[in-house]
Order: structure tokens, then C-alpha cells, then sequence
């Protein structure tokens, strides 16, 4: 088989998988956009939304060009020709197509929301109809959009590495728009409780709030744009990383050319089973909304490894007796066991952050009990849910890599396509994400429109069910990361022994490796606390703005002035720009320090370091957040006293605690440490010659 | 010089120092214990105290004899004569040194408190010198039995393993005393707060409330009796791990002789020392008591400086031209910088847990806009805390392994030194930590037998002294812990290689060696959870104890009829007996079942991740806790609101959250890596052989 029919295939299927995006999008537009008073909100959320949006990508624009300079002089020294400013180029597409695809997410998002506020007044299945279809709207682009990406650069330069500097584009916008969308969220969502709730005790959602418009655009930033744009870097770099090993495998004549490209057609087989998954999901008249979100992901799932299989029958029919243009069995299985162990994984999750278990039962019950058990309880969950993932991924790494090994693939490679199976699902995963906060903006103006209890009520079914989706996806892409950087760190070491030309061990005694790995433990610590100080200090900020323009104007709390939304929306948008400044430098040039400084060894064991405690941290704050959120909610409904109760009391604080944990700083560390290893990767001809110690 | 003298050294050292400690406790006896009234409270104290201790050291024969039984049947097989018994032996004496040292301890502190209360009535410094010389006795006694007790068997035997095993019983100790003293203490704080003051709205330390003794009692086995069996067994496990490596080296000609015995022979000099510093510390009228504690630490510290260079000079001088004799200047400057750095390393501490920085001062300023900024801005902190500590250890690393190496030692006996270097300071520093229950159980005391104001004022000065030497104590023996598990790791390999006769590399690309790290990552979190579920669960008990009591006799609270103490008191005891099961079978399991199934090189992996996150959680717990209680006690001196403000509502909140962690989690995280590191490295002959994979 030509292997450009593969490349094609995957220019075809990225395209495809677009088209669909904006069919789909054409077809949210198509429905109600309800009462002038609904627009008129929905139309605050969307101006503010942009402002954001436009805020964001002028500060990327930005980096990129300082970036994208800095790589094209850098790398004008490497041997290859061009090589600078074709990674410039690259870096300069990935950041764009990433851009655009969560700029598409969003404005849909933005239109969605409404309509599915609107199509609730007929009922659920209606309301999840709409908001379903939205999200799909932002999972189609995105894998669309990579899979189109990365097919053409390599169609055009056949050279791994020049995609590398497409996922590193990816990842330094996912960085941006997660870290800077999980601090813009929390920062609205908590000044906004704090003074409207607690303060002069108005209801959330309120439209007299002057923060909670900010609330709602919070929700699709960061939840929308930055969610997606955090799971498009995981799925580009799972495929950049097995590409790499596949590409590094064959230079060394250890395995056949397909490989090199069999990560690429995964996706494509990801794509075409998320179209045969898409329609699947609905919801009939008393289903619950939560168990087609979960029954989609399981399905698409089962497809997925059905087409796989047949696929690799296939291949394997038409190579003959041809070994060379035969696929191994092992990599079947690799790929499968990432798929199967991403399922375990978010399905463990759950049971940590869904109310029907024991966890979040237990701290809604002993939140009666005072505030202080409601954290330590709720922390010390946290801790055990890390746990039962971890493990998963250790069981999904052995298993790819053994397994690999006996059909005589590298065992690394191996790790590689378990990676990119974990991550095959991504399109229905981040349409079940997107679908969240759609629901959520939903409910916020059936109430601000002043729409039917009703209404709201059924609104308010679609966001829990959510949640709980919500919930498991983080689950599953922190793995999917984890498994994705554990590939990704395997081809830095690949390309410094290639290109200094030595074998490389990362033993841990080796004093350096240590020092390295003891450093990068650290980082994913200064990160998340940095990530979430930044909230504190600008939801302080915002909670004075609201209480002078209360202050300065009674007309506001009566309800006959309208507050000055942009004010609140401002403040969240350059203080979660301005916070992002040092993340990224802390992301991009620790890595490097290390590098130059104490050698490649060391930065191989900061990169170890990096993901281990990244990995812990994102596991333990977005779980403890997810159990915190869901008693609140259990108590919410009538449980241990209901709202008012001191049960509920000590619950919101736990919920408000949880909030930049889960929103902000843990799914933030994903890229962070994606970002990190792609920075070293992208480095290692440089690095592997360059270095002080080491 | 005849190696022979080292050992009597160390004999006579040990010896002075227990005698030292002997001395001090009947100057201590002889101070006017106080009315009858104050008698009696400290009566119950020591009453339930002593319950405690009894039961906890039952227990800890039953697990002794079953390990023991274990130790000497399992090792029966071992080549060496008699290699199992005489392990089972050394390790039961050596859980029994480290609990006489304990016992001797708890019985001085439950003498000094009340006498403290007493003597405070003259004056602060009055009070000082009781509390002082009271926690002197612990640390006195602590190294004395440490170095006499492995000096014996080295004279005895002649075989350091053996000693790893007198190492293994005192760790193991630790693990229990510290962790169940953890959760004894933080149990009845928590319950006696919540119930005492949050529900009835009585004050602090109130004879009424049915917990207060229990609580009382906690302050000692939590603060005394767990945490200097923790710094024991740093202190005996740093020294076996430098004196194994020492043997490896000797072994293979790399070393001469006497760097085997070196580390013991620093002890001495440690001891040497404390003795001149001691009568240093001293209060005059106006001084705070807390620059004292730290002018101790650093007075010894240079003490301890100046007489080994002496030391080193002198050998030399000896020695002549016989190098065989002469001892590398690189061993000194290994040990000086591990000694300096310990010191920076607890003064940053400081900066993060003093109310004169501004970490503490932040947290209490935004604890009026609400508890979960609070929670959200210390835990961050706290995070960020993690770094200075954790570069402190590095550097202390690459420094003694470089200097060593550049001074032909084998480097990783340097970063073995330089562990034994940090905590050669440890007889000043367990009696700095030491005092700090003493004088917190004094001003229980005062209050409960109705001293002046004034009395209570000035125990008050003295507690909060002990405070801030009590956060400098946990970042330097969490440091000093986590590079003597790094030697300790470095030995492990050591014992694997001899007995195996291969190389053992820990490569981070081995799946098997990175599946070692990532599960011994989580080993930390899972084992802090289990400890601060067990608080919560014990508490909840206990709470409802005291309901019933104030319930069932109403007498109590009018002050006629008195609480039933020792109910409370059992509550808390047997409780954490219990909950002392899980964790120290998850201390000794999992390596050993890491080790036989994945393998020596696993294991290896396990340990280090074991370290990595156990330092990390360790400091992020002991500090986050450490600045939560002071911006309590900052708002309670009257700042931002004072006490009964809505700030310090939610400090209350975060001083319950930083118990558990502080107290019980964070310092019990040493002994577990301590533990895991010992269990693995006295398996070393049966894992190099035995293993199903790797």
C-alpha cells in the first residue's frame, strides 16, 4: 500500500470531520434563539466572550512571534536546511489551528447556549439535543483540524520533527488559554458568589450582579476554549511523540515505514467512529441526560476498536506475505488496552465525584460537622483518587510496552499507541465536555430571563449531567497525558542520543538525574500555586468593583439600573492574561535551564519529575474539586439539612475551595507538563551538544 | 589510631549523654510542683498519658515479636552465621532504645508542665529555664541511647547490617509513635475545639469540656514522645545508611577503614557539642524566648563546626605521612555543607510560617473575604514553600557529592555525610522541639487551676516561641529525613549489587523501574489520607462522647459535677492504635511486594518515587499547617478584626484543615519513607535473588 494514500486519507477525514463541525454549527443556528430579553443576555455573554477571546490571541500573537523568531534564528545552525524557519512556520500553524478551533467551540458555544435555554421550555430531550449538537461542534473541529494539520505538514515535508513544532504551537496556546481561562472562571465565579450570595444575599445568576456575565463568559472560556484546547494539545502530542519514536525506530531500521504513520490513521479510524458514535446519543423522554453522555463514550469506544481490528485484518490481507508492509499484532493491542484503561480510568474518577458513592455522601455528611472535616475529608479522597488512575496507567504502560516487545515492536512505541488509543475518543469526549458549560450558560439565562421554573429546572438536569461528564473527562485526559509525556519523554531521549551520538541513561543515581528529577517535581507545585494565587488575588479585585458599584449606585440591588458588567468582565480578562506571564515563562525556560545547564540528563529526570508530581497534583486537585462541587450539590437537594443548612455552609467553602482547583490549577498542569516535555524535545539538537555540566 | 577507640567513644559519648539527661530530670523533679489543684490536672495528664504509652508499646511488642519472628526465619537462610537472629535482635533492641528514650521523654513532660506553670509565676525566664531544661532531657537522652546503643553493637558484631536492623526497629517505632501520636493528638483537638468552642462557646483548655485532658495528653505523645521518635530515627538511619556505604566502599578498597566508623564518631562530636551549647540558652528579663531556641541552633551548629575541622586536623596531624590513616578533606566540607544548610533550610521555613513575613500576614488579611480564600491562599503558599527546601536539598546534594568526588571519596558517601552533618544537630533540636508541648501543656495548665492572668500571659509568650521552633524543626528534619533516605536508596542499590553480582542501573526509560516510581508517587498520598481520615473518623466519635456527656449531666457544664475524662482518653488511644494498622502494613507490604514481584530494579524506582512525593507532601502539609495556625493566633493579637471577626472565623477554619496536616500527615511522612527505605534495603539479600520480573 502507497503510504500517501494514508496522508490522504487523513487530509480527507480531518476534512470531513470540519465539514461536519460546520454543518452542525449551521444547524444550532437554525433553532430558537428565544425572547428578546434572552438574546439581549446571551448577546452580553457573547461581546464578552470575544473581548476575551480577542485579548487572548493578541497576547499569543505576541509570544508566537517572539517564540516563532527565536526558533527560526536558534535552529539556523542545524544541519537540516530551513529547519528554523520551517519549526517557525510549524510552531506559527499549530498555535493557529488550535486557535481556531476553540474560536470555533466558542462561537458556538456562545449561540448554543440560548437556544438550548429556549428549546428546554419544550423539554429536556430538546434542550439536550441543542446543546449536544454544539458540542460536537467543538470536538469535530478539533481532531478535524489536528488530523488536517498534521497529515499536510507531513505530506509536504515528510520530517517528523517539523510537526513537532505544530504540537508545540498547540500546546503553548493550550497553556495560554487553559491557565488564562481556568484563572478568568474562578475569578468571576468566585467574587461572584462571594458578593452576591454571601454579602447582600442574591441568588446566583442574578442579573443585578455586575459579575455575573463575567461568570457566564468564564464558563466558556475556560471550559470551552480552554478544556478543548488542552485536549487538542494532548492528541496532537500523543501523535507527534509515536511518530517520533515510529520515525527514530525506523531510522535505526528497527521497524517498517508504516508505523511512522499507523498513529496518523488511528485518528482517522478515531474520526470515522465518532460520526458512527455522534448520532447515538440521544435522550429519550425519561432517560437520564448523564447516561447518553456516558453510554456515547463507551459506544464510540467499542466502534473504535471494532474498526481497528478490521483495519489491521485488512492491512494485513491486502500486505500478503509481504512482512514489510504488515502490521504487527501488538500494536493492536497497545492501542486497544490505552482505549480500554481510558475507559477504567474516567469510570474510577467517578466513583470519586459522583453522589451516588460513598466519597461525596461521606463529606456532605460530615460537613454538619464544621468546615475543617469538610476539607481534610474532601483532600484526603483527593489523595485516594489518585491512586486507582495511577495505577491504571502503570497497568496501561507495562501492558503496551510487554506486549509490543513479545510481537518484536519497541516496547516505547508500544506506550506511544496506547497513548494515542487513550486519545482516540477525543472527539466525543470534548463534545460531551463542550456540552457542559453550554448547559450551564443555559440555566444562567433561563433565570436571567427570567424564564419559567420549569425551565430552569430541566436545565439545571442537563448541567449535572454535565458534571458527572465533566468529571470523567478530566479523569481521562490527565491519564491520556500522563501516557502521552511518558511517550513524548522516551523520544527526547531518542533524539539526544541521536544527536550526541552517545547512549543516555536517566539513572536515578546518577546524582544529576536526581537533581533533575527533585527540580521538576517542584515545578508542577510553583505552578498550580501561582495558577491559583492569581485567582485570589484578582476575585479580590473584582469583589471590591462590585461593592463600589453597589455602593455607588442603589439603583443597581432594586433592579431598575443595570450594573456595569464590563467593568467585572475587564478586570477578569487582563488580570487572567496578566497572571499567565509567568506560568509560561516558568514552563518554557525552566526546562531549558536545566537543560543547558546541568545537562541532558538532568533535564530527562526534571522531565520525569515534572510528570510525576504533575500528574499527582492534577489527579488530587481536579477530584477533590469534582467531590467538593457534588456534595454541595447532594446537599443542595435536600440531603443533610439541604441549602441554608450549616451542612451547606461549610460545603460552599468547600466547593469555592475546590473551584481553582479543578478549573484551574489542576487541568492547567496537563499542558504544563506537555509544554514542558515538547520544549525539551524540540530542544534535544541543541541541548545534546550544548551543556554545561552532565 | 586504633579503630577501637572510635567505638569507646562513641560508648562513652552515649553514656555521658543518657547521664546528662538523668541529671537533668531530677533538677527538673526538684522544682516546686504547685497546688494541689494544678497537681491534680497534671495528674490526669500523666494518667492518661501513661495509658496511652502502654498501649501503644503493647502493641508495638506484638508487631516486634511477629517482624522479629519474621526477620529471624526469613534471614535463617542467609549465608552468614546467625545473620536472622542477631537482626531480630538488634531490630527489637533497637525499637526498644528508641522507646526508652521516648518514655523518658513523655515522663520529664509530664512533670515539666506543671512545674512551667509554677515557675512562670516568678517570670518568663523562670518558666524557660524549667520548660527548657524539661525538653533538654528528650534530646539529651534521644542521642545518647542512638549513639551508645549502635556503637555496642558495632563493637559486639562488627557488621553494619546488623545495625541496619537496630535502625529498623527504631523506625518502625517511629512509624507508630509518630503517626499514632498524630492522630491521638489532632483527634482530641479537633473535637475539643468543635464541640468546646464552636458549639457550648466555652473557652481553650476549659476543665468542663470532657476532651481537655485528652487533649492535653495529645500535646505529649503527639509532640514529644512521636516527634522525637521521628528524629530518632532519621538520626540512627542516617548513620547506618553512611556507615553501610562506608562498608561497601571499604569492601571494595575504594576507602580505608575509618570511614566506616566516621559517621558514629560525628555524633560524638554532635554531643559534644549540645553539652557546650546547652548552658547557653539562656532568657535574660526582656528577651524572647524564641531567639534563644534559634541562637541554640545556630551556636551549636558553629560549635559543632569548629570541633570537626579540629577533629579533622588532629587525625591528620596523627596520621603523618600514612594515608591509610588520614582522613579526605572532602568528607569535612560534605558534612559541613549538609550542617549549613540545614540551618538555611529551617530559616526559610520560618519565612513562611513567622506572622513577621508576609505568607502569614497575606492569609490572614484575605481570610476576611471568606474561608475557602483563606484555604485556597495557604495552601498555595504552602505549595510554593515546597521549592526553597527542596533546592536546599539539592544543592546540599550535588555539593557533597562533587566535593567528594573531586576529593577521591566515592561521591555518594559524601551526600551520606551530609545527611549525618544535618542532623548532627539533632540533640539541640529535639529539645528545642521538645519544649514546645511542655510549655502549650503549661498554659493548659495555669488556665484550667485558675492561675493569674498574668501566668497565663507568660506561658502564652513561651508557647508561641515553641511554635515558631517548631516549624523550624519540621522543614529541617523533613530535609534532613529525605537526604538520609537518598543515601539510604544509594545503599539499597549498594546491597542489591553485592548480593546479586550485578549492576543495578534505576533507568527512568526501564517500564519496570518508571512503573516502581509512579506507584511509589502515590504511596505518600495514599498513606497521609488514610492518617487524616482516621482523625476525622476518631474526632466524629469523640464529638459525639462530649455531647453525651454534657447531655446526660448537666452538672458539667455549670462546673459542679466534672467530665469523665478518661473516656475521651480512651477514645483517642485506641483509636489511633487502630487506625495504626493500614499504614504500617502499606509501610512494610508494598516494598517488599514491589521488590518480589517487579523487581529489584522496580523497587529501587518505588523508593525514590516514595521520596519524591513524600518530601513534597511532607513540607507542603507541615508549612501550609504551620501558617495557618499563626495567622489564627496573627488575627487573635488583634489585627484584621481580632478574635471573634469574620477573619478569624475562617483562620479557625484553616488552623483545623493545617492540624491534620501538620500533625499528623506531614511529620509521619519521614518515618514512612524511612520505613519503606529500611524494610527494602535489610530485604536486599533475599530481592537481588528472588523476583518474579526484572
Amino acid at each position: 500500500m502507497n503510504m500517501n494514500v494514508w496522508l490522504y486519507a487523513g487530509l480527507v477525514g480531518g476534512a470531513l470531520s470540519i465539514l461536519a463541525a460546520l454543518v452542525n454549527y449551521r444547524k444550532v443556528l437554525q433553532y430558537d434563539p428565544g425572547s428578546e430579553r434572552a438574546q439581549e443576555i446571551a448577546g452580553w455573554i457573547r461581546a464578552g466572550a470575544s473581548t476575551y477571546l480577542k485579548l487572548l490571541y493578541k497576547t499569543l500573537i505576541a509570544l508566537a512571534i517572539v517564540f516563532g523568531l527565536i526558533l527560526a534564528v536558534v535552529f539556523a545552525g542545524v544541519e537540516k536546511q530551513n529547519h528554523g524557519l520551517l519549526t517557525a512556520a510549524a510552531f506559527a500553524f499549530g498555535a493557529l489551528c488550535s486557535a481556531l478551533a476553540g474560536w470555533l467551540g466558542m462561537k458556538v458555544a456562545v449561540e448554543a447556549n440560548v437556544r438550548t435555554a429556549v428549546a428546554c421550555q419544550d423539554g429536556v430531550p430538546q434542550g439536550f439535543n441543542v446543546a449536544f449538537k454544539a458540542g460536537s461542534v467543538m470536538g469535530l473541529a478539533m481532531v478535524g483540524v489536528a488530523v488536517f494539520g498534521m497529515s499536510l505538514l507531513y505530506l509536504i515535508w515528510k520530517d517528523v520533527e517539523i510537526i513537532l513544532g505544530f504540537s508545540f504551537g498547540a500546546s503553548l496556546l493550550a497553556l495560554l488559554a487553559k491557565a488564562g481561562g481556568g484563572i478568568y472562571t474562578k475569578t468571576a465565579d468566585i467574587a461572584a458568589d462571594l458578593v452576591g450570595k454571601v454579602e447582600v444575599g442574591i441568588p446566583e445568576d442574578d442579573p443585578r450582579n455586575p459579575a455575573v456575565i463575567a461568570d457566564n463568559v468564564g464558563d466558556n472560556v475556560g471550559d470551552v476554549a480552554g478544556m478543548g484546547a488542552d485536549i487538542f494539545d494532548s492528541y496532537v502530542a500523543a501523535v507527534v511523540a509515536s511518530m517520533l519514536l515510529g520515525a527514530s525506530f525506523f531510522a535505526s531500521n528497527t521497524i517498517s515505514f508504516q508505523y511512522v504513520l499507523l498513529p496518523l490513521l488511528l485518528c482517522v479510524i478515531g474520526i470515522i467512529s465518532t460520526f458512527i458514535g455522534l448520532p447515538f446519543v440521544r435522550v429519550g423522554k425519561d432517560d437520564k441526560p448523564g447516561r447518553a453522555l456516558n453510554f456515547s463514550t463507551v459506544f464510540t469506544c467499542i466502534v473504535f476498536a471494532v474498526l481497528t481490528t478490521m483495519f489491521f485484518i485488512i492491512v494485513n490481507l491486502a500486505a500478503g506475505d509481504d512482512p514489510s508492509k504488515q502490521l504487527n499484532w501488538g500494536a493492536l493491542i497497545a492501542t486497544v488496552a490505552g482505549l480500554i484503561i481510558a475507559v477504567i480510568i474516567g469510570f474510577t474518577t467517578d466513583y470519586f465525584t459522583n453522589d451516588e458513592h460513598s466519597p461525596v455522601r461521606r463529606v456532605a455528611e460530615i460537613s454538619s460537622s464544621g468546615t475543617g472535616l469538610t476539607i481534610i475529608t474532601g483532600f484526603s479522597y483527593g489523595l485516594i483518587s489518585i491512586a486507582p488512575a495511577v495505577i491504571g496507567i502503570v497497568v496501561a504502560m507495562i501492558v503496551a510496552f510487554f506486549v509490543s516487545q513479545a510481537f518484536g515492536l519497541p516496547g516505547i512505541y508500544g506506550v506511544g499507541l496506547a497513548a494515542v488509543g487513550m486519545l482516540s475518543l477525543t472527539g466525543i469526549v470534548v463534545s460531551n465536555d463542550a456540552y457542559g458549560p453550554i448547559v450551564d450558560n443555559a440555566k444562567g439565562i433561563a433565570e436571567m430571563s427570567g424564564m419559567s421554573h420549569d425551565v430552569v429546572d430541566r436545565a439545571d438536569t442537563l448541567d449535572s449531567a454535565g458534571n458527572t461528564a465533566k468529571a470523567i473527562t478530566k479523569g481521562f485526559s490527565i491519564s491520556a497525558a500522563a501516557l502521552t509525556v511518558l511517550a513524548m519523554f522516551a523520544a527526547y531521549c531518542e533524539g539526544i542520543e541521536a544527536y550526541s551520538k552517545k547512549a543516555l541513561t536517566l539513572d536515578l543515581l546518577d546524582p544529576l538525574v536526581l537533581a533533575g528529577v527533585l527540580l521538576g517535581c517542584v515545578i508542577p507545585a510553583l505552578f498550580s500555586a501561582s495558577l491559583m494565587l492569581s485567582v485570589t488575588k484578582n476575585a479580590f479585585t473584582m469583589i471590591e468593583e462590585i461593592r463600589r458599584q453597589f455602593k455607588a449606585e442603589p439603583g443597581i440591588l432594586k433592579g431598575t439600573v443595570l450594573p456595569d458588567y464590563t467593568k467585572c468582565i475587564s478586570i477578569a480578562s487582563s488580570g487572567a492574561l496578566k497572571a499567565l506571564i509567568g506560568p509560561a515563562i516558568l514552563a518554557v525556560i525552566c526546562p531549558l535551564f536545566v537543560g543547558f545547564v546541568l545537562g541532558p540528563g538532568a533535564l530527562g529526570g526534571f522531565l520525569g519529575g515534572s510528570i510525576f508530581t504533575g500528574v499527582i497534583f492534577a489527579l488530587l486537585m481536579s477530584n477533590s474539586g469534582g467531590l467538593w462541587d457534588n456534595s454541595k450539590k447532594y446537599i443542595e437537594a435536600g440531603n443533610f439539612g439541604g441549602s441554608g443548612s450549616e451542612a451547606h455552609k461549610a460545603a460552599v467553602v468547600g466547593d469555592t475551595v475546590g473551584d481553582p482547583f479543578k478549573d484551574t490549577a489542576g487541568p492547567s498542569l496537563n499542558t504544563l507538563i506537555t509544554v514542558m516535555s515538547l520544549v525539551s524535545t524540540l530542544f534535544t539538537p541543541l541541548i545534546a551538544v550544548w551543556h554545561i555540566f552532565g
